[in-house]
């Protein structure tokens, strides 16, 4: 594992890493990177710090990716007081849409009185949930805050382009402009692309886009919910930091939550109306745990896989979605009541994968 | 995490936990919430132990749910002998249905010798396979046993039904009675979803309701599999109890089983008959872990997911189940001989996940 | 957990196991056991060293599989230099086939500068990919290498036939020749199904069967992609040998790959030409972990469960694949670039479970 291996002249592209390594000067050589659409992922055994051109990322590790030299989120980054994130979804009309998104750093809640240093969209985690119609020309303005202690890049699974060109590393101050046509109807995912990828997840930076189709979806009461995990060590100040080690697999999650904050919607029921459909775009954002999404109290009639209407499954009780995935659920609370909405696998839920319905 | 955030007057419910707080009258609390028809999932950090009455158990962890004060089953249950959960479901036919259920401690042997403290429906673990057709009444009587030592509610997936009337807990002594109209055809799971719900299912609360779709099934040779996750410590007398830690993450499971038993239908495996179709209804209780079911020597003609006929798939070799999900997968085995069914997340079935077909 | 209860005398089988107990002439009753044609998975806790000539292997754990004295690949092997697994499929016609695969002890590079004492089909992991047409008649001839240290087997997905007959163990030197019909199309595992088939699998020996429909797949530019995970622990002489603790989920995997080589294809990534349709047929293996496999910078324009026409869902951005189990996926690169694949499990993905399609 040497510096060099990052680099393949031949190609004309090289494997980043960035800086993560002390006395280098890592800002040219992020520049360099960042001006090769540099978003590829460098995972490889240590080569957290492949751009390094001193040699001395340690590295020579004897397993897999120990991630000791990861870039991470800092505890001294701003505090978002908790705000809980709404989850309803307004309808949205076909036309062009212009969208722009700022990657920043901030210290959020991701469960009561736990303070996370984190990196994020728009200063929230998950970041806006944006929605298009079908055949929509999307144009997407990028911006990483000059405050930012990292580079990052913007991948949304809505699109169809080049990553290396669209969904490149930009660094703190730089901005990208860019356009997609939304061919695919979905709930798609949005994240980070930018290496380490696990951490630039695991930090907090995805969001959901939905792409309705042409012909539009049946009435209902609409809401998103991104799962994600939270793997969370401490840091200064009673501030929690990422933790790359747990990501990798060296124990379980701290939190799986629902829209950023385990059980908000516990604390602060989701209302919705009896008797009315609700239709629920489900994305997970992982990293790493999969759901097994549930409403306790009813079936759902109908799930989309992706939340295409092409996929439709009728009469389910859970739907399994994988990270980087999603789907959209559909069901009608029949009666008053409080119907909890779960990851069914339950070792999750006891980590904070719950919603409550308030159906009146 | 003080002991009123639980409690929310303005909306006349309560969320349980309470007792994780030292010096709370818990007991006035439960007791209030149990009338309140509270069965919902108090999973935040430090919420537990909700029918303690002696008020001793700490709470207050800065991090995310430890369990550390958990009810538990008791090793003190009466022992059950061992005995083969028969995988074989009866026909049934259209027409209201009764069904009493009774929540009992016991002692089951999830493994060749290996007793473990456990809470379940009607003695056994899996309890009892219901089986309805689509369109039918079900009428359920829920009880606790008076002996037993925690309170316990009765959650049908199967059910559309407000969760906090129909699936509320009771105690100890306590019946509750409820109906509802099977609407949906499927393989569903029942479960206790009184918190800690993943005490509750993990130490062996759940079975399968199979509603028969109303145009009824094409003739096959009809098994259900009820596949979950045991994690043991050891407790008094050389029984082990349920461990609530590593069903949180803190570790693997000890057992992924079908029906309660780690290789129960190996030692004595099921008898079909070659050349006529098979169809088993697996049923994924969890609490934690996925299936990713298939059976040694044949391929699966038609997977129903949920077990309903709309959602059809063909000619697979495996299917992924979800905790609280299900599947219906039809066969035949064309020779005689022994056929394995497995978990083919072969981890899990090296913990137990392994079934002998024997086709005669 | 004694010697006897492997056998059952009625039924005129072994549950081998054998030699799991101290003094036991575990080598006649492994011989016995293949003569019986004995492929069943003997997982019951204790329950291995099937081979063991020495019978020093003490046995009887309480609590469950602990794999101490599980027979494992050797260090000693051959070492294989690294070879690039190519992905590229070539198309085939229908007609009946003939397929010879011997399973040989190697020592195969897992990931750069990683030599791992494995056991594998025709000394590459996986295996060749087999492709064959519905209908077609597929002659089999399996071979132990005489200079293997471990006995094994061949189970094929794709077959509709009695295990203990076609899939059964046979011992070094010698040689199993069976057919079948190819009924189901599909994109089909193969492996050894020979306890402790969870080292078997993890220890390298499967591969992939294609199945092409009898009406065929439309044009387009093939790939397979078989995910796998491994565990591993020192060997001698810096070789590593597979970890059979942590594949039973003491810990995670240190390395999920595709074709075999952590990160193969970003330091030589796959040339497909742009614009034009790409198929991927993607088998994943385990033993353990599932693949939510993606495609950066496009959606999938169809996936196939189980890579059968017959169960196209459509516009998808990841889909969910257990061990075990496959699809196809099927995509456009609209313009040139560089398109990571990823298992969408970014922890998955930061250990190796990534490839970069060149687009040209």
């Amino acid at each position: 594992m040497d510096a060099t291996r990052g680099v393949d002249a031949g190609r004309g592209w090289t494997m980043a890493g960035a800086g993560a390594v002390p006395g280098t000067d890592r800002r040219v050589l992020l520049r360099a990177a960042a001006g090769l659409g540099l978003t590829l992922p460098f995972l490889l055994p240590g080569m957290a710090a492949a751009q390094d051109e001193h040699g001395d990322d340690g590295g020579g590790h004897g397993e897999a990716a120990t991630g000791e030299h990861t870039e991470a989120p800092a505890a001294n980054a701003p505090v978002q007081p908790f705000q809980r994130y709404d989850p309803r979804l307004a309808p949205v009309e076909a036309g062009s849409k212009a969208f722009s998104l700022v990657a920043r750093d901030v210290v959020q809640y991701v469960a009561e009185d736990v303070a996370c240093a984190a990196w994020c969209f728009d200063d929230t985690i998950p970041g806006r949930a944006f929605r298009v119609v079908e055949g929509d020309t999307v144009d997407i303005t990028f911006r990483v805050d000059a405050g930012a202690n990292a580079h990052h890049s913007l991948d949304f699974h809505s699109a169809k382009t080049p990553p290396d060109k669209s969904f490149r590393t930009i660094m703190p101050g730089e901005e990208l402009e860019w356009s997609f046509v939304a061919k695919h109807p979905g709930a798609f995912m949005y994240h980070c692309g930018t290496p380490q990828i696990l951490m630039h997840i695991g930090a907090g930076m995805y969001g959901a886009m939905i792409v309705d189709p042409r012909e539009g979806w049946p009435e209902a009461q609409e809401l998103v919910f991104v799962q994600s995990d939270f793997y969370l060590k401490d840091g200064e100040n009673g501030v929690k930091v990422p933790d790359y080690e747990r990501m990798l697999g060296a124990g379980a999650m701290d939190y799986v939550v629902f829209n950023g904050h385990a059980n908000q919607y516990v604390e602060n029921p989701i209302e919705v109306k009896a008797g009315e459909p609700v239709r629920i775009f489900v994305v997970n954002a992982g990293p790493n745990v999969w759901s097994s999404f549930h409403v306790v109290g009813t079936v759902f009639d109908r799930v989309c896989v992706n939340a295409n209407p092409k996929n439709a499954l009728f009469g389910l009780q859970s739907v399994t979605i994988g990270p980087g995935d999603s789907a959209a659920v559909e069901f009608t609370l029949d009666e008053p009541g409080l119907y909890p909405a779960v990851n069914h696998a339950f070792g999750h839920a006891a980590h904070g994968a719950v919603a409550l319905l308030q159906a009146e």
